[in-house]
């Protein structure tokens, strides 16, 4: 299933451009403009930073259990909500979310070559 | 290219538990822990949005220009840094990043069937 | 006018302990507990980020006139909900505002005792 | 101590404009501009948050200690930390951190008027 979520998803939100805010969320936040959809990503941010804490907490609580067996539904209901209001916004702003994709290939070696993963700056992530 | 980059990446991130943290980067966020990791997570979500205000600040600069084809390579890479943290957080508390577009993908019918995207929590993102 | 607020609003955050959600909305606060308030405090950082970066665009829009005396009102009220929120967690949280205020007077040398300054965190703030 | 402390580290503040940024922290904020300081405010954000999570927890397995006398000094520095990068701020902006205390008082009725509290914004904080 996994893979052409994004793309499939992309398509969607491309079709609510100049939708009907009222029955559509996504054509509301387009019609609200950037701002209001960058609050939903730091909110949406924030609410994963807690659910990854709450998720933790729970699975040392449960040390008992097998661990990486257990879906956090709370944890992934938030980390999809974060994704998708990037998903919005980049659409927003008329750029393709593949072209994310392709930079997290590219930068780790997982687009056909094997691991080059190169690595400049400070603040980005490589991998080794 | 689009498709299994996800999947390729969790087995990257995976394959760096009990790493070198010295030559891995991953390796050394596992190692500082959830705390410090959910940090790059809060760092990534405030960069993007500074990005994403450049960007249209740019943007409105070059209307001459066609817009939706340019790409702004700043956001892009913002966009790749946070969900690469969020990737590496999930693998950290043993959540399948798949398990995040299998929510993306019911929540807004993409996942075969024609278009239901049900919602019901009040922040959470429907389509319509 | 400036000294005592800080100290006479968390007597008002005090007592609004136990009250009607109803009526006050800091009692609906504290009643829906800490993962709401620290919501909050999210968002409104992210407030603040955007509100920053609006009031910078504007200020350079008007270069014309006399910098430095301009209230930006949007980028004030922003910063007021920022600190209201964060005082809305350390009393949830029985923590005293003025141990902040406290921290930021010993680190900055301005608590009677001339510029001592020691610095040592990497992220935290010195000044010299 | 409390009441001057936000206008004696403004006047800190103020003079490190055009400051040496080797040997001060706030100077080569200002040096490296407006999305650094935004980044800061976000980083101590979340930080924030995490310490506050930390707290809590500490405080749930402590809770045969008498509550509300103990300082969790990690919260309160990251606190002061968040409020600092907020000030910073407001002078590379040129906005009176005054403003910001002056916005609180009338808002929450302590400007020495008894509680008016007016509240209309629906995500500003009113009290009652």
């Amino acid at each position: 299933m996994d893979t052409d979520i994004i793309k499939d998803l992309t398509k969607v939100l491309e079709s609510r451009r100049g939708g009907d805010s009222e029955s559509s969320y996504v054509a509301s936040l387009y019609e609200k403009g950037l701002n209001r959809i960058l609050e939903k990503v730091g909110e949406e941010a924030t609410e994963v930073v807690l659910a990854a804490k709450d998720a933790a907490e729970r699975s040392a609580k449960a040390s008992d259990k097998a661990p990486g067996s257990v879906k956090d539904d709370a944890l992934i209901g938030e980390v999809a909500d974060l994704w998708f209001h990037t998903l919005v916004m980049l659409v927003h702003l008329n750029q393709d979310p593949q072209w994310v994709l392709q930079a997290l290939a590219d930068r780790f070696g997982t687009s056909g070559h094997a691991e080059k993963l190169s690595r400049n700056a400070t603040s980005s992530p490589d991998a080794q």
